[in-house]
């Protein structure tokens, strides 16, 4: 059902929910496009007038600057209007439903709606509700989705590594908790890739990992042998100090990308990381900032392909 | 004195503060305009650059997303820069004066000043005392008054009911409180309806009522009788809890608009409401959503009207 | 290290760190572009779009309403596109460093930074870590600088004073912990004044104030006396009840700006003020409002000397 609610009749995007179901031609046309923002050369993004009087909403019900910013950048690269709603889910007003909210944005002209929300699955529900001609774009949902993160993470690594069929690539971490991971190994298997490998801790690994189409290492160095990608995961703080780990120290002991793991991998593997690092607890910082990262690569095509996903969603319409 | 702030010597709109002592004229000016903005088949509403270059703040002394919200698409749509203040009253400077945020503000090159201030007449004061070619719109101060929504009240009725002078118009609820009800009454009093009837219980309806042009009813049923319009209010929410009200469900069980109270009004009868709602306090989710809403029609063309207001009172400078 | 570090090695504009070492003719430059935005009639400042397409960061660190608004209008006059980001450094991600937040807003394609930050030193840090082609501006660092209200205050003063070698001028009140008072001395040494006047009690005075530069006075009347500009301080609030100070009325009666002390300077001494004013313990109100005062001025040519230091920085670039 969610498959299908972000593509029209005719196979086009509608909105960008989740990669689940994401044909693999549309994750390959928003590649191209946002391929197109950036200058070769130079590596910066022009403005362009294409959205020019269209009002975007960032209605964000859980915080994260980081992301909200990207999103408003990538919107005024393309010349919309930016709202910028902070909305606190605890506070909304007592009787007004959410879906209330989301109608008298859109009664106030609103083009698309980039959402976060705390919940999985909210933001799905949003979609569903709205008038088609009204767009959507999932910008982070609870545990279950987040699609543009994993299609700048497919970005990057096109950028790097032209054939995405021979790549062996390993994600480092919490994949248990994590919507990054879980919209990455979609991405990566749609794309398709050599292999996905998931490393971590049995604690932080869903119990069905196989059945999403990676393979299972808990030892760090087996993992890593050969990989041509290492996706490193953020620890989540409330995961430092909770039953399943012991410790940010000895988090790192195990799982912490060193120089001298990182040897493991292929001498070229790139190293990509959705930020914000925990410096020490995932990652050292001489990989971090050494020559193999791509970490900041990321962060600028992330404007690129948001600026895609947003214009090819606006030309539907 | 109040009330000639907001004209010039000739009687054009100089500021918008209130509806008491709005010409006729004027008004009719404000959604004629507002009309223009509105594209009668699409109901989009297009950016135009009548502003731009101008800077227009949204200086709010008293938190609302929502209304903020509504006046920063407006002055976008009219390419207008925005600035959005929040300000704490708390927290203002020890020692500096409202006055002295304003003329800081001011000598940053302010056009026109959107303000909502929880103190009844903060407004007025600060239009009294800037420079005539800076603008002032009241966007809510204290019980006092709410002239903009008066204004997208009366374009809405007017866009569903072209005859004004046969209607008959039903405000429910917290008429003591509500600087709506005191805006609206004036308006439809001004503008010229068949009758405005309030209805509430004596606790939350002023004694002077019927000094205000209106018909008091204190049963819901007797007043709905035969009305055209239906203004629903918002219940505040410290108003639920307090000595003036026993409790949300016997507010629910006097006065909520419920599909069956609903009949007892002309068949086609518009049903209104300010925003946000308390489903199941004030209104039936069955009302608000049913085919006599126009609740989110209000919000739309309350975009439209504080369109039009920005653009006359910047054409007079 | 740090003087070098805001010119190119061809002694142009590269950042606007601090007044420390910013030879005459760029000051002058400055001053020069920034009386080009302003329309010599009415005072008003023009949208040109020089910045069309650039992206301007507000990164502060340290809350400031005021100041972040001065730089948000000019960046919007200068028709580039504005990114507020107030940042708690106490909530800082653990483990992600100062300047992984940085490096992060620079991979977004930021043109220009504009940071305030709470400690002396941090945005010399930021410029000398990030690459050459992007802006750095120092809006306010710690006990250090803040160049650009010594800039707008130099401009005030031409202004109103053609010829600055005459002038004597006097600063009263913290100068010890004031940042403003640093870049103000600094600046009037370097475009080279007759004499510059520090007034304050001992407890407010840094231990080798002549060195600075500037003639020391303990008694208000006699620093007074014969000056052309008199530039009060806004004494903190943590200041008035700290051991330094007995008390703000005591405060006021030793230093406060009243009326009767003012008849001791010239009769057309300018009072200046960099905001926001503690009325009654810093300045009398009747000064603060009176003929003398160019309080507001300060803030109108603020707006043009922020759009000027944008415009040269962008130009070099």
């Amino acid at each position: 059902m969610h498959t299908n609610l972000q593509l029209t009749a005719n196979g086009k995007l509608q909105h960008l929910l989740t990669i689940d179901g994401l044909p693999r031609h549309v994750i390959l046309e928003i590649l191209d496009t946002a391929k197109v923002y950036i200058n070769p050369e130079t590596h910066e993004i022009q403005k362009v007038p294409l959205l020019s009087g269209k009002t975007i909403f960032n209605l964000f019900f859980e915080n994260s600057t980081r992301t909200r910013t990207t999103f408003e950048i990538a919107a005024k690269r393309l010349s919309a209007d930016v709202v910028n709603l902070n909305i606190n889910t605890s506070s909304l007003s007592k009787g007004e439903t959410l879906l209330d909210t989301v109608n008298n944005l859109v009664a106030m002209q609103a083009s698309m709606f980039v959402i976060r929300h705390n919940e999985s699955g909210a933001v799905h529900l949003i979609a569903q509700h709205i008038a088609p001609h009204i767009k959507v774009i999932n910008a982070g949902d609870g545990r279950h989705a987040h699609p543009t993160q994993a299609l700048l993470d497919l970005f990057t690594i096109r950028h790097f590594r032209s054939d995405f069929t021979k790549l062996r690539i390993a994600i480092v971490g919490d994949i248990l908790h994590s919507r990054v991971a879980r919209s990455d190994i979609l991405a990566l298997n749609t794309i398709g890739v050599a292999e996905v490998r998931v490393i971590g801790p049995n604690t932080l690994l869903p119990t069905n990992a196989e059945q999403l189409g990676v393979r299972v290492f808990h030892d760090m160095e087996q993992g890593l042998r050969d990989v041509d990608v290492i996706i490193i995961l953020r620890l989540q703080n409330e995961r430092m100090s909770g039953s399943l780990l012991p410790s940010p120290q000895e988090y790192f002991k195990s799982y912490g990308l060193t120089p001298e793991r990182l040897l493991l991998a292929n001498p070229d593997a790139l190293v990509m990381h959705p930020g914000p690092m925990n410096r020490g607890v995932e990652i050292d910082s001489a990989v971090a900032d050494g020559p193999n990262s791509v970490i900041l690569a990321q962060v600028t095509f992330g404007i690129a392909v948001r600026m895609a996903v947003m214009s090819i969603l606006m030309r539907e319409s």
